[in-house]
């Protein structure tokens, strides 16, 4: 049976519902999964008429998945009337919005656990949102993080065949430096190796970056290399992994691009988030906002499946129709890539 | 009259001979230049005959920049007689030639500062070779520094219309984070301005990278935006600079490239180096070696031009008629660019 797989609705003040229902008219999408949205039914509803301008599309109202009935053309979602659709400020900070983003993830990640679902999807939600609902989290991860009781995980970033796992993320650049130990280094060299696995490499060939520029140049500009990546890197080895390290930055992304591995072990936030974004985003300055935002987010190390798009809520552009779907395709898709690797 | 750019040989060990003579084949170079290679002629010959294989280009020895004729078919050598051909050893770490390097360059900057000619180009050398030859410093940028008697210069790198210019390079990330100071800020800003209006740029827009994630997300991950980045900023902005940011360095190099600015301030070597590299290299795997690699190294704030490869000596593959000369013709074409600049 194909995968299935919960995606939440995200901030329903930003772009969620809108690349949702876009999402859903790729009826290809069904080929690969049995996807059905967690949230609020009405506000599917609405984006349909209002952002994506289309009447013909039905939204099931369930409230069990096994009530799912996974039609192209109809769009089943889980239905948590979490949002009060007189109420709903569209692209703005809004505490009920936060609210419906952070039920519609919990929710998600409770039919996860409890093995009703495959995988789970993401739409983006909205930081500050999320806090003035009074829940108190960084982000999804964090909030997969708790939920799932989970300490060892780490963000993977992909775009088309580059893949980057991170040491660290939403961190000062100085406390990242700190969080530059063998044992993380060692753990997320672990979480790719497995990550690669299940997604059908075998022996996959584990890019491991240096932190300092030119990887420290031999202890002349810095010394985590020696200290705390080259022991990482050699447990990994003695353990049969395939990992090749430190290499320079600068170099080792081409160098992935080019084929020479097939994910990259990145030591900070924006170590792995500039090549990928670079690749992924294109920005176009006449209309002063994204022409295209590619690429997917995972989370490594959590007992299930999360998948993500890797953009923001775009408030700025909410519910106007222009908002792309095509970053929430590449979630779908990878999420149900990483359903069926789980069951081989 | 077109601008005389005097091009260094580079270290003999590697592909810089190689690279020069393929680059003085490109005959549509002299339309925009007169250019003249800096080093010893019979290396230069050598290079033409065993890694290009071409038996008919003419090499000139001068010992003037007077006595260059500057004509297509020919290149013109102001021969140091710095290399004992016998004793060159290729692809290998040697003192003479990191010697053969060192004196290529003294002598290019030399010739720039007695206003003999009006750019200077450099080919790659090796650091380390250098530094067995005796001569201590870190690069070309370090050199040219202590020649030029300057102490405020920054590196840029280019890569079509992506304009770079870093805060810091070569020192550790810690060190890094340490060095982003409102005054340096500032200054870097300011260079990066003068250079876009030297390139013919009029009121360019400069995108300021954040240091941290998000750009520290209103400080949540670092305080170097607000206590010294932003400061930095506004100084800027009140002296008239077209100055924005601190913008989250993972986006603001896709809207650098969307078309948003035409300058990006980086923070440290790699945020900058990146996106870079990864724009401009391609790696093989299948040969294990770059199949291009693209972009342009300035040093700003000398009192001379100095342009140069963005790639190294690349000893594995020197002198086997393999190397890429496009990064050496980029070079070329900036120094003969921004030597137009200094002119009007």
């Amino acid at each position: 049976m194909k995968p299935i797989l919960g995606i939440t609705m995200g901030d329903p003040s930003g772009c969620g519902p809108e690349i949702t229902v876009k999402a859903f008219l790729h009826e290809a999408m069904y080929e690969k999964c049995r996807p059905f949205v967690v949230g609020d039914a009405a506000t599917i509803e609405r984006a349909a008429r209002e952002a994506v301008k289309r009447d013909n599309i039905n939204v099931r109202r369930v409230s069990s998945v096994k009530d799912c009935r996974f039609e192209p053309g109809t769009i089943d979602v889980f239905d948590l009337h979490n949002v009060e659709g007189s109420k709903l400020k569209i692209g703005e900070v809004d505490a009920m919005s936060g609210n419906a983003a952070f039920t519609s993830v919990t929710k998600v990640i409770e039919l996860a656990l409890a093995k009703e679902i495959d995988a789970t999807i993401t739409n983006p939600l909205n930081k500050e949102a999320l806090n003035v609902a009074g829940h108190h989290y960084a982000g999804h991860t964090e909030i997969y993080a708790e939920f799932c009781n989970t300490k060892d995980y780490s963000m993977m970033l992909v775009h088309g065949d580059l893949r980057v796992v991170h040491v660290s993320t939403h961190v000062s650049l100085r406390e990242a430096c700190e969080r530059v130990k063998k044992e993380r280094v060692l753990k997320v060299i672990e979480l790719a190796e497995d990550i690669c696995t299940n997604l059908g490499i075998k022996n996959p060939k584990i890019g491991v970056a240096g932190l300092n520029p030119h990887a420290g140049e031999h202890g002349m500009f810095g010394r985590e290399e020696i200290e705390e990546i080259i022991p990482g890197i050699n447990v990994a080895k003695g353990k049969g992994i395939n990992a090749e390290g430190p290499v320079p930055p600068d170099t080792l992304f081409p160098k992935a691009c080019g084929g020479m591995f097939d994910i990259v072990v990145a030591m900070y936030h924006d170590q792995g988030h500039i090549p990928l974004k670079l690749l992924g985003f294109q920005y176009n300055k006449n209309t002063g906002s994204w022409h295209t935002v590619n690429g997917v987010n995972i989370t490594l190390g959590l007992p299930i499946i999360r998948s993500s798009v890797d953009h923001g809520t775009a408030f700025d552009r909410a519910w106007q129709g222009s908002a792309n779907e095509s970053s929430l395709l590449s979630a779908i898709e990878y999420g149900a890539l990483l359903a069926k690797g789980n069951r081989t």
